[in-house]
């Protein structure tokens, strides 16, 4: 593709020659001679000089002999040009229904519905038009799966587990195994049936290795549009709301409610039965003991506590620690000196 | 199930009219003008009167004109009624052995196995009566499954594991790879064989996406009644007691001994060669660094010390936090004063 | 095998009598009359007198009557010892292609390769020589297999992933899963492809239930000889560098590059574009927010510190908030006095 069409794809404006090929896209960093890059914000368009790049898109006009597009919305045209330069490596299935896929004869199918070898689909399933269902992915009884949602291989959605249209899931994660609910019976525990189950909206995308545990008599819910990455645990009940970003290796203990637009980052514990109003950001590493009532904070640290509160609280503690030392170094001083 | 027949198979005593249908079951929270909900502790009885609900189920008589079930131990009459009122989500699974499994001829399967399509069964394993291989598990050489066990699908259980009576082991839980040991070799790291093995007792839950080592010499060990949620590994040569309650993201290091009873609380982690007396409480979100000799005690924070001397010691460095802030304030003020 | 031939096996010297039956190996703190021991570090060497063991195995002659095998690299000898004595616990897997496996008839599979029960290999897969793809395991299109590496059960290899020689990647394994790429689109997430994929190298070892996503635009890369336990997650664009030791339930941020033989202690976290310089030790528990320059440093604490710092600081801390609690107990001791 040349130039010139990837900014007629990008609905951008173009600012000088664009009869080149495109072959390679690259970050501004790690640009080659061969390259189209990126100038996605401000600060890196002082790098614009030094780049070897051969053409720029960019949200403004650059100071350069070199050729750019102008886009409104660079992120969303590198998303774009990404699909367009290298279509043969957006992931695409083999149609069709394998005869190494078991399902029940009592499972709807919709239109054009890929079945990959080894899948395993339970009595009772919806699967919605052109959904797919990848190699030996585990659909258990009365499953729904929306229209062109991708299950991957490996993955294990329990007994009436609903998930929405447009949404992905990715292998190894499952959906739908029993809560933990346990109860003191002397010494030992006995268990509570976990009746409810996992309820995932549209346009969702679910990583690699989740854990999302059916709810205890209500339903675990995941709301539309959210996106969750790798090695997260969901426990029962909780209630994610739409458009949440929680990335990896995070413990949501059972009950949680988050509200919209909610961010997460990684290796962060949150405690059981607490809610977390819309727009907040919690940091990485963060350990969340209570409720967020006030939307859109930025919170870190464990407990968590408002970012810029827990940064000047853990300076002020380094300075306690460092005068400490310093008073101690300047008694062995003393001492010494007076030892002479 | 009218009430009063509820009440009869929860072995409870009913106070006012049980003739009426009981279809839904909620908490005392979530109860609607459809549900017969749950008083399990004595601090939701002032919520008996607001409630919408049709009938109550507690440890005592309550102040309500509406029907009331007694029973000596509510938690578990609430589990009986859940399995009792929702029968239709307990989950069942087609009985049989399909064709689409492949179990090697010198498996020894018990009576009435119930065996899914995609299960792989290796040379030598032995599947007690009534036990279930979900689809798509895998079941190397050699592995043992006790009577009435249930083993998910896409479960992985190496050679030689061993799993008892009446356990249960979710989606994903990989039991048994090669625990991990190596040593220096120069600066490459060579591979020390891991011969031992997995060892999970009966009435052992286990949930989805657990790794569970094998040990090097001697067994991984899991005790009886110990239930495992989502996402925890183990490493090699731990040794589990029975009856412990161990949530999600927790992360043993090799050759860790619990007790019997003890409760670990999420995304927590434990050291490597230490030792947990029983019934300790290990708080969520804890890093517990060194052996907890005294049986009973209730430890949080990094490193780990009893949760009531940990929260006195972080009340008192927040204490000194917020004096240092306070001076840093009063300074600024009375040189402002000063220069004025 | 007699202890004499194991002598040779391990070309060792023998001080003593070698001429009885090596039926046990164990660890010197459970060695029983039945076993032989080792001595790997020099303290331990007083263990000797008390241990009921048959005959040790050592790096130097040992002041015992019994019967001791010298070696110059005793944790050498002792994975080589394990190999010999217990020949049938060492993994094997029988030979040749399952008829219930699905491969794609444009994938290219060596000499000897193994490949077991619903096992999926995809359009376009290259598999070297005596490679083994165990049951279960799903690749998708144009994986490429190194020679002898073994693809464990339920491991999930993604489009165009590059597995080296001689590696092994255990149960539950997801590679090559879409990095987390979203643009805010509004309130919504917009997806940016991830075109990238990702490579490991030869003599790698893989845990179970490990997730290492694929590179936005270029790759994720894992070098030769680097040993990762189980459950770490490594984002899209991270280069661990070659003969690292990476332990279990680590999260690894976007583009974290890793040096050679940096060892990461487990339930750690790494923020993302960072860089860790070769020989790094990254303790347990740890949670690293910038890049360490300097090789070979030891880091602990969160936010990450130099160890022994850490520990000072901590240790002061400690004292400052001792001395805050005598103080309060002194003035509540003086107010008395006082009143009295």
């Amino acid at each position: 593709m040349k130039f010139s069409q990837l900014a007629s794809v990008l609905g951008g404006k173009l600012i000088g020659s664009g009869d080149f090929e495109v072959t390679e896209l690259a970050p501004i960093d790690l640009a080659t001679p061969a390259s189209v890059t990126f100038v996605l914000e401000g600060q890196f368009e002082k790098k614009v000089a030094e780049s070897p790049a051969l053409g720029f898109i960019c949200f403004k006009a650059l100071n350069t002999d070199k050729p750019v597009i102008v886009v409104p919305h660079p992120r969303a045209a590198f998303a774009q040009a990404v699909a367009a330069i290298y279509p043969e490596r957006i992931p695409q299935w083999a149609p069709g229904i394998s005869d190494r896929a078991a399902i029940d004869p009592s499972a709807k199918l919709g239109r054009d519905v890929t079945v990959h070898a080894g899948a395993v689909i339970g009595a009772g399933c919806v699967i919605g038009d052109e959904a797919k269902i990848l190699a030996n992915a585990v659909l258990g009884r009365a499953v729904l799966v929306g229209d062109r949602t991708v299950i991957h291989p490996l993955v294990s959605l329990y007994d009436r587990v609903q998930v929405g249209s447009d949404s992905i899931i990715n292998s190894g994660t499952i959906v739908g195994s029993d809560g933990y609910g346990f109860f003191p019976d002397g010494m030992k525990w006995g268990k509570i049936p976990q009746v409810g189950t996992v309820i995932i909206g549209d346009n969702v995308e679910i990583g690699a290795n989740n854990t999302i545990d059916r709810g205890a008599l209500g339903n675990t819910v995941i709301g539309n549009g959210t996106k969750i990455d790798n090695q997260t645990h969901i426990a029962h009940n909780c209630r994610i709301g739409e458009n949440c970003a929680i990335t990896s290796q995070i413990c949501f203990a059972g009950g949680v409610v988050l509200g919209n637009h909610v961010m997460v980052g990684g290796h962060t514990a949150l405690n059981q039965h607490i809610s977390i109003a819309d727009n907040v950001v919690i940091m990485g590493n963060t350990g969340v003991t209570k409720s967020i009532t006030e939307p859109g904070v930025m919170v870190s640290g464990y407990p968590a506590k408002p970012h810029l509160e827990q940064r000047r609280e853990y300076a002020t503690m380094q300075k306690l620690i460092d005068r400490e030392k310093q008073t101690i170094a300047d008694r062995r001083q003393n001492k010494e000196n007076t030892e002479l």
